[in-house]
């Protein structure tokens, strides 16, 4: 078994080899965190139950770890905490080791990752782009496999888009179910702490370790009306400029849902995106300055300060209340149409940012290609809704992410519906005894297999009759010389291909086999020792002719 | 794509090949089927979305099917409904196709599956044993891959124990949540719908869909404390006989959970087991007799009905009221003890029956035989408490099944815990592109993979050096000339390792690789055409070393 120990090392051996200073803001010594997991591993061997024993976690600059300074991204702002944030506490308690503080666009006020004083964070598959922000370290140690799960805060976006942008998970909970003790406030009625982790599972795990019984998680989230899961979807003329690929991939993720059998709904966007609008343009901006505003005028012109922040904070200073007051009532009038318009849709499907922008263009245009970023998360915190961002494949080479937003309190019902996203059925291509009606069929079938259809490999490999009990055929591709052999396709679910190959014995491998089409399949091969000396039967053309030509006993 | 219609033919291909014609009570001629299968694929044609289009449906004889008699297992008793029962309405209404109905243990009153007339159901993996019941017909045709989804009942773990024997998934859903309209009654107040599939999102799926806005559905589960999931699993005492084997496997579906993140809970199981026993011995049985007595009693001595059956319930006619008044307090007393001991436990983690006795054995002994099998079933509907039972493992060649059983209206939150059963994390070896620090090691990552521990192949292995990009090694079996070679074990959930072979590119493949300590397991191999005229490097004994004596470049 691997250590808490072990876990440790390994992340400084990835940080070392990463070279992404920009990601943190206080690194422990190593020492210091070898020694936190050494007393993880020793709780563990005197029999005490740790669920997250020896996960490595980060956390973002702006949540109190009790030894490390809480900056908020901001030097001069920086204060020793004596104790945790409750958050952080929970984790620890439960075998997490920290392995300190990340950067974050400073004081939580950005989606880009670009600004702080710490440095722009680069984004974890793609250094000219931006990380997202503001948890943007938090997402790219996860992402780089630093750290197993990150914790990082949410106000408009800051702990979703730095998941889409990095190709994870984030999972924005309901307000007020993880408490926010100990954490810097951006909005303090909006803010919540959020996770980050590369698997929907070890998410939810830490999510459901951190919440608390507050008074609010005692409301249970209203029954659903029976039937299929049903997806709000917004029409693509609703959702603005996307970046080139994205409509296409945001489609495809829509119509995975379908596939899985999801029932998708039409919706009207705008009451979400003229009350994302509202976020910065309207006065709900003037909290910021609740939060930070007297910090930030007495320190007038310092480096600590980021600028476009800074001047974002300063400019609320002058929002009458009068305004905050009419603010209030449109966007509880906008909440009102916007749940109208879910219905009883169980989640919204929307993609988590309408595009992924570059350093350089956010250097370019800092206030306004940020404000874009933000036009599909903004509008969740305001409404009260629940957020999960996944990933939902990939376009040009970069990860495109979406997120399910659904009504408070069915944040274990959007994770489940997001599962969807995560596990396509998987395709498997069997020549011999796993073919319909052969010995082996069975085993496809217990792992939820259905066949697809019955087709031929390309006409590229040789059979031979191994020397298996029971008899297997073995699958080898030889090039021009070779035939073409009868192949079931075969659905399976992406884990139960993993049970499958698990499963698999000697000799037989699993690869990637060529189709009549031309196409590319997963497929039965087997280890070339296993065809030395065994009979070539490729000119039957078939395993189950082969069977058929044998003499009977 | 698959069609209805072939999924329908490849369904009657699979009974034919079967030979198990005591699973069916009516089997709908095929040419009917076929065209209620030509018509789902039309619609499907025409636009429609069914999420369950072509979903291959068996029906318990007990519930009703416009067209196909009614039996409840008893010839004498069949009638022809005019309309579905609103559960099969639902599916159809969803893209179902009805095969036919199943065989039964008559008027669900047993537990074996051999109290039919037509016929003592074999189980689908070994013909010597019983299939379980009463909805035996239900769970083998799921089983054996010849229905995707089946319809049982459940009063007393009808649902459940079936599901155990033949290592499918079976849904015991809260009282109410499914409606018992058209379905023969056994004991109103407890009946409930079920659903057997070989994965759980199948029959999740179709519980969502058959599943009824009822006032009683309407009332929320309560939300949980935080925490990980709470399971509160008995001491192997409690659980009295079971089969050789069962023990071991019960505690390691204990510790799986375990390893999975939850919190094992020790409860005293005596209130359970004191209902369970409550339900044949004490006056509940009555309620049987108001199903059916009148029935019984007016075909004394019929070849129709099971003599086994016949007379459970006639005894039955003689229980007085006053023992019932007695008996509900009683098990108002032991539900309220039972509740407390659960505490605020998420599931009861039970085997689902304590042994999978075979045909012979029920011959002897009946009504011994049954009784013991309901130990662990009979007290969830006493109860009103939602189940889920899932394969967990084999002993001695045969499926073990275990329940998750909890509070009403959790159904959802014991399907996501039995989940964790379901997908334990598997193992992969990699030995070059993929190891810590390599160019491919963020495949594993990416799909939740986490290093355990670094090793060695047996010596039994060639490596040569691929001419692929990134470069990469290939592994190749050879026996007594090999030698060792330095290897990563890495863990990663079921559906990661399923991603990750999927994306998996030619010349690469999976299979199974010895290691140093002489156990297996799944690791990288490769096709034999790739190592032709590659360049061996075994003597390096490593990727790692070979790459580290290339000339730079």
């Amino acid at each position: 078994m691997t250590t808490a120990v072990d876990r440790v090392r390994a992340a400084y051996a990835r940080i070392a080899q990463v070279d992404r200073p920009e990601v943190w803001i206080a690194l422990r010594p190593q020492a210091d965190t070898e020694s936190d997991a050494a007393a993880v591993d020793a709780k563990v061997a005197a029999g005490e139950r740790l669920p997250l024993a020896g996960t490595v976690l980060a956390v973002k600059g702006n949540i109190d770890v009790a030894g490390l300074p809480t900056t908020a991204g901001c030097p001069a702002y920086a204060y020793e905490p004596d104790t945790d944030a409750p958050a952080v506490a929970r984790l620890k308690a439960a075998g997490a080791v920290v392995l300190g503080t990340t950067n974050l666009d400073q004081f939580a006020t950005g989606l880009v990752g670009t600004r702080s004083p710490y440095g722009a964070v680069r984004n974890a598959l793609s250094p000219e782009h931006v990380s997202g922000g503001s948890s943007s370290g938090s997402a790219v140690a996860v992402a780089l496999g630093i750290a197993d799960i990150a914790l990082g805060t949410d106000t408009a976006g800051s702990g979703r888009v730095p998941a889409a942008f990095n190709g994870i998970v984030g999972l924005k909970p309901t307000f007020g179910l993880i408490p926010t003790e100990g954490v810097v406030p951006a909005c303090a009625s909006l803010d919540c702490v959020t996770v980050f982790a590369r698997t929907l599972s070890e998410a939810e795990q830490a999510m459901s370790l951190m919440a608390a019984p507050s008074g609010r998680a005692l409301s249970a989230p209203a029954p659903r009306a029976p039937g299929p899961w049903r997806i709000a979807v917004p029409e693509l003329g609703q959702l603005g400029r996307l970046d080139p690929g994205w409509a296409e991939a945001f489609e495809a993720a829509a119509q995975r849902l379908s596939d899985a059998g999801a029932e998708l709904l039409p919706v009207d966007l705008a009451p979400f995106t003229e009350a994302a609008a509202m976020l910065y343009e309207g006065a709900f901006v003037a909290e910021r300055y609740t939060a930070v505003g007297a910090f930030i005028d007495a320190h007038p012109g310092s480096p600590d300060l980021d600028p476009t922040v800074a001047g974002i904070i300063s400019r609320a200073k002058d929002i009458p209340a009068h305004q905050l007051y009419a603010d209030q009532q449109r966007l509880a009038s906008l909440r009102v149409r916007a749940l109208a318009t879910l219905g009883d849709a169980d989640a919204l499907l929307l993609p988590t940012a309408p595009g992924h922008p570059t350093l350089t263009e956010v250097a370019a245009d800092p206030l306004g290609v940020n404000a874009r970023l933000g036009r599909f998360t903004n509008s969740t915190n305001l409404f009260d809704l629940a957020a999960v961002a996944v990933p939902a494949g990939d376009v040009n080479g970069l990860p495109f992410g979406v997120m399910l937003i659904g009504p408070a309190f069915t944040d274990e019902r959007l994770a489940r519906i997001a599962g969807l996203l995560d596990n396509p059925p998987l395709r498997l291509a069997v020549i011999g005894a796993h073919l319909s009606g052969q010995p082996l069929n069975g085993q496809l079938l217990a792992v939820g297999g259905r066949l697809v259809r019955t087709t031929a490999t390309a006409r590229a490999y040789r059979l031979y009759a191994l020397d298996t009990l029971p008899p297997k055929p073995g699958l080898v591709r030889v090039g021009e010389d070779g035939g073409t052999i009868e192949a079931e396709v075969w659905q399976l679910p992406a884990e139960g291909l993993g049970v499958f190959l698990a499963a698999l014995p000697r000799p037989m491998a699993l690869g990637s086999v060529e189709l009549a089409d031309g196409s590319f399949v997963t497929g039965f091969l087997c280890e070339p020792q296993a065809v030395e000396g065994a009979r070539e039967i490729t000119s039957y053309g078939s395993w189950r002719a082969y069977l058929a030509a044998l003499p009977r006993p």
